[in-house]
């Protein structure tokens, strides 16, 4: 299933649909057609984990395409907000995940050429996810190196502790798509929740693939244009620690919980990485896709005065 | 005003409290008895802004001491919780915020000798905090260079987005006591969100002291034992980015909101930098204290199986 956040109207509040063909269904609202109580937002579907995942897709499958009065609107109507706009705590992101993007960034950057052993994590705040369509904003007298770096985004469903990489699969809800959007002028001693972290550095969406629509993360295709121009493409088959690890590494100190979201890394081709040296300036426009997935389209903006 | 989040039995649910003398005044029934509804957790009270501390204080003014029959509790007979149990994102931490941690942490660890430039900031999360008392989970498959950082912590209290220095301490709550702990040997390419933010390595507490009873946060003697051993003692006038910069400096590029949380660095004499060496295990007792606002302790235990 492919699941979304999204607003009817500029007015309306946030609610959880799921796609069907070029159909936006209300969950909370198939359920009340079904009589049974579903919920209006993403964290809640998340947090009653399999049963609600199963209780929508039975519903879905009764209604064979054919959706009860008012519960389906044309997905061209509705705009779609990030899949979870306010996470519940800050984004684990992963850095230095694919072979080529190491070299690349050790040769622009400060780190090191050497492979990491384990897996570089740091965080960006729920303050800094935007939804499909919203500006990445461009503060000059922050940063003149504003970077891209298409990600795909683990969604976890089930609290993780100590798990085994064996069993770590079954703590995914979903996958999504994210830009890990850096400023690459803000690192600070090596620290990069600051240059990474910043208001609407992490677009996210366009929706939420259910993990059983994806029996493998580490076969998809990522790619990310800039003003229509290809700068990333690469497969998540090259990630150098698989979704599995990810979960069990973090999960052996730090305990995952449903709703988490993990940005699993970029390959290579960002712009610190080019010849010359690339970044985004406002006016800008940055698409970024996974296979199977969906697309997010963003502009820069220029904030540097208010 | 001195604010705790408490349970009266460890069967009831956690509630707000503020501490009068010997007395815990619960800050929901007090507001009853006034016939106004006053918030019954920490989160709720930072939300109301100055006008539900203004009601607050006002209720209590007018007491006098003496309590509405059903508000009031000895402090000895309840358990306080961590005055925020579980924030709404992760926490900012302050790395090399002093000036000999600097100089003892590049002695011991990787980081440069040279004074920061700008704030180091790392983060927590929310699943790292730990109240007054509980354990430290000491996990040797993962660590044995546990560590010490006791902080002053920062509670923001007004929604903070480019602010200027002298407006800052503007949009403080209040303060309150953290320790940083730290698995030294879990540092991941400069990264340290793994090995400072395992579940309880940020023992939080013991109240929040509300902004206005503490006019100058540069002016604190903080300190922490293990074992009863003094380890550090130092001044937050020592800070070398002082609690209004950390905030200007933050807000400049991450929107800072209501309930947030800043651990604002260590002063010199963590384990790391002593010769020899000296972690933190599992039998360990460490008490850390901030002046003006109260003493948290808290046992180290093993959890290495299970």
């Amino acid at each position: 299933m492919k699941l979304v956040t999204y607003r009817a109207t500029v007015e309306t509040a946030a609610r959880l649909g799921v796609i069907a063909d070029d159909l936006v269904v209300d969950v909370a609202r198939l359920g009340a057609s079904f009589d049974e109580t579903m919920p209006d937002s993403m964290l809640g579907l998340i947090d009653l984990g399999r049963p609600g995942l199963d209780a929508l897709r039975a519903m879905l499958d009764e209604c064979e395409g054919s959706f009860p009065p008012g519960t389906a609107m044309a997905l061209a109507n509705v705009r779609l907000l990030a899949p979870i706009p306010r996470p519940r705590k800050n984004i684990f992101g992963i850095g230095l995940n694919y072979l080529d993007h190491v070299a690349e960034s050790s040769s622009a950057l400060d780190t090191s050429a050497d492979l990491p052993k384990q897996p570089v994590i740091f965080s960006k705040p729920p303050t800094s996810v935007i939804g499909p369509g919203e500006p990445i904003r461009h503060n000059k007298a922050i940063t003149q190196q504003l970077d891209w770096e298409v990600e795909l985004a683990v969604i976890i469903g089930t609290t993780a502790s100590r798990i085994a990489r064996e069993d770590a699969l079954s703590h995914v809800f979903g996958y999504s798509v994210m830009i890990d959007v850096s400023a690459r002028d803000n690192r600070r001693a090596g620290q990069w929740i600051f240059s990474k972290g910043m208001d609407s550095y992490a677009p996210f969406g366009p929706c939420i693939v259910t993990a059983d629509d994806i029996p493998d993360p580490q076969a998809l295709d990522l790619w990310l244009t800039v003003n229509g121009v290809e700068k990333q493409r690469s497969n998540t088959a090259k990630m150098l620690f698989k979704v599995d690890e990810l979960i069990a590494d973090i999960s052996s100190g730090i305990t995952l919980e449903p709703g988490d979201i993990i940005a699993t890394g970029t390959p290579e081709g960002v712009g610190a990485g080019r010849k010359p040296q690339e970044w985004m300036w406002p006016g800008d426009t940055v698409v970024a896709s996974v296979e199977g997935i969906g697309t997010i389209r963003h502009p820069v903006i220029d904030v540097t005065t208010g």
